[in-house]
């Protein structure tokens, strides 16, 4: 096991009608002049954003609002937010939505307190400070109510980029497992695919002798597999819902992937996918998972046969592990397609005559130099390899 | 699943030499003048405490000592701390031990900064301010560096009792796996035993649709199974007392508890032990698990199978679920006794004849009127029986 630290300060608050809780929050964590952050209209039309803003008025909380976050956020409208922060003289942001509105809402907080522009810190600047931040979370997936990372796409280029800083993370979580059943099925199961593409990319590691991280993701892979159906057939099952909302949350809290090398390049090779064509980050991710670890097997056959075996319930082919290893990969890929995912560019919406400007922006995009690292390093045959495997 | 909430806000620094953090992350934290709190010899024997001097001299942070802490932590050291943090305007409390000394260094903290007894918070009175604490932690087993609990036993007529507030959580904890491969081999089994306890006290619950932290708990048990045989082979396995730590922490933090009922029915049956006889806690309990879950097992049979099952290994008996439980709690006891923990009162140094006073301190003491409350409610008869299963 590798040396780590770990620091997780966000006050979850988890339960049914949580959210009446948002005004008592902000007080208790200091905050005086609110700004209510979200995204489109599902939240205004479900009533959540009026209770909300009830629980601020209660607690005689003034606060302006700035919604339109979209699925990926944009650099335009943190601008917006940051302007609105200092004008109104805000000093607390609460975020309502998902992972965008949450990573839209971490930006708005560092750029307000500083003199230059927000972009520099998706550039690799250090985030020293930033105005609180609070959630109150609608989906399970990004797991960014507890993280320190934001990723915000530069409208100029459409370059994507990640952020990151303790200063950033929610000072508390609200986490309403009844905000997610009015969620649309594609959403949920959407969702679903990024909390275990989370999980896998902290599996996939070359650090030996890391059996309790390894148990632990394997323990909410499980969770995820015996959930993941339940609220696809039952969108109001809220105690699914529940175990689905905490599991997505400590996927991404670093406390299963501590002490360990983490793999990311599915994240990546996904990343390019929902750039050029605005799907959805875990529908691209259900089409991506299978080809980048069916590309990357022979890496660790153990590995993938370990998952397979302790996950997805294979039994092992003590001669031929890869059989073993490969089953497990098959077995997820089927468990995406049975929750209503894509399983190939055509139903993705992505085409064969975009690879090169795929691979061209994935292996020279973000300062690379014609490769991506992670648990393999992957060159631009490989990844074209692996966007072929998805037609 | 129930409503709750969650908060462990504590930094973790861990891995190898990691100690010579102390003094930095003391600065961090605030802190100017520190009292170094431990417990007995092996810490300055092993070279630990000049090791942690040196990194507070290095950081120009002037401290005072105080050493002596017993295994069951005493009041009146507590009473010494306070004093002396009181005399030297100490302002930051560095705890270099185990769960004792962490409990009495939490203990000191509420105390110094509070005017009347410290023991009015062990009596029930809140914490509302205390000290800052950072950890050294030198043995895996109570938790206490990830958690806001401490028990401490007062010397006028040994009450052991807990109290509990987000203020006396640690800051920091510099967990290093390295410390604890100098311990003797039936504490290292002791701590294994404790943190395996500490699971099943959470797992015994009566909150339905629980899998996320059923299957979290799992894991952890998994990974003790896995490790702890290990550890008791090889003491100088780096890499399995680095698992064994993060997943003591992990099982009491209660990150994987959220959400359920839980039981604690056998720390209290087992306090009782320790308190009579000074035996290990973690030794006590590997007498008491057994004992316990043998006489509650039909209050939830499929509870135990489960558990059975998936932690131990056993075969379903879908005709009579019953065996495959009992067979779980046998491989749980032979496991305890394989890392060298007793398997009754004998071993343990405990007297058949002591059995009425034992009842009569568990089901009267700590204000009880008779019976104790967990997973099921046991009376004294109850117990009575329960302590005779141990002879």
């Amino acid at each position: 096991m590798d040396n780590f630290t770990f620091y997780s300060p966000t006050y979850f608050v988890f339960g049914k009608e949580t959210e009446a809780q948002a005004g008592s929050l902000i007080r208790r964590f200091g905050g005086t002049r609110a700004l209510i952050h979200y995204g489109g209209k599902s939240a205004e039309k479900s009533g959540l954003l009026g209770r909300v803003r009830e629980a601020l008025t209660k607690e005689n909380i003034p606060f302006a609002e700035l919604g339109g976050v979209q699925p990926i956020p944009r650099s335009g409208l943190v601008y917006q937010g940051i302007e609105l922060c200092r004008r109104e003289k805000i000093d607390f942001i609460l975020a309502v939505g998902g992972g965008s509105v949450i990573d839209s809402a971490k930006a708005i907080a560092a750029g307000a307190v500083y003199e230059g522009d927000f972009w520099d810190f998706y550039l690799g600047k250090r985030i020293e400070k930033a105005l609180p931040v609070g959630t109150v979370l609608t989906i399970a997936a990004a797991g960014s109510e507890g993280s320190p990372d934001s990723v915000i796409t530069k409208e100029d280029g459409m370059f994507k980029r990640g952020a990151s800083g303790d200063a950033i993370r929610p000072l508390f979580s609200i986490l309403n497992p009844a905000l997610t059943q009015t969620l649309p099925p594609y959403q949920t199961a959407a969702g679903i695919t990024d909390i275990m593409a989370h999980l896998y990319e902290r599996y996939l590691t070359n650090t030996r002798e890391v059996e309790v991280t390894d148990r632990l993701i394997e323990a909410l892979l499980l969770t995820m597999i015996h959930e993941g159906p339940r609220v696809i057939a039952e969108p109001d099952n809220y105690d699914a819902r529940a175990n689905i909302m905490w599991a997505g949350m400590m996927a991404h809290n670093n406390a299963v992937g501590v002490g360990r090398s983490q793999d990311w390049n599915s994240h990546n090779v996904e990343h390019e996918l929902s750039a050029l064509y605005d799907c959805a980050h875990g529908a691209g991710l259900a089409v991506t998972l299978p080809a980048v670890f069916t590309y990357v097997l022979s890496h660790d056959v153990m590995r993938f046969a370990k998952v397979a075996v302790r996950v997805w319930g294979c039994q092992m082919n003590f001669d031929h592990p890869e059989v073993t290893a490969r089953e497990g990969i098959e077995k997820m890929r089927q468990f995406f397609i049975s929750i209503g995912m894509p399983k190939n560019f055509a139903e993705l919406g992505a085409r064969e005559e975009d690879i090169p400007q795929l691979v061209q922006a994935l292996c020279y995009g973000d300062g690379r130099e014609g490769s991506i690292s992670g648990f393999v390093t992957l060159d631009t045959q490989d990844c074209e390899k692996i966007y072929r495997m998805m037609l």
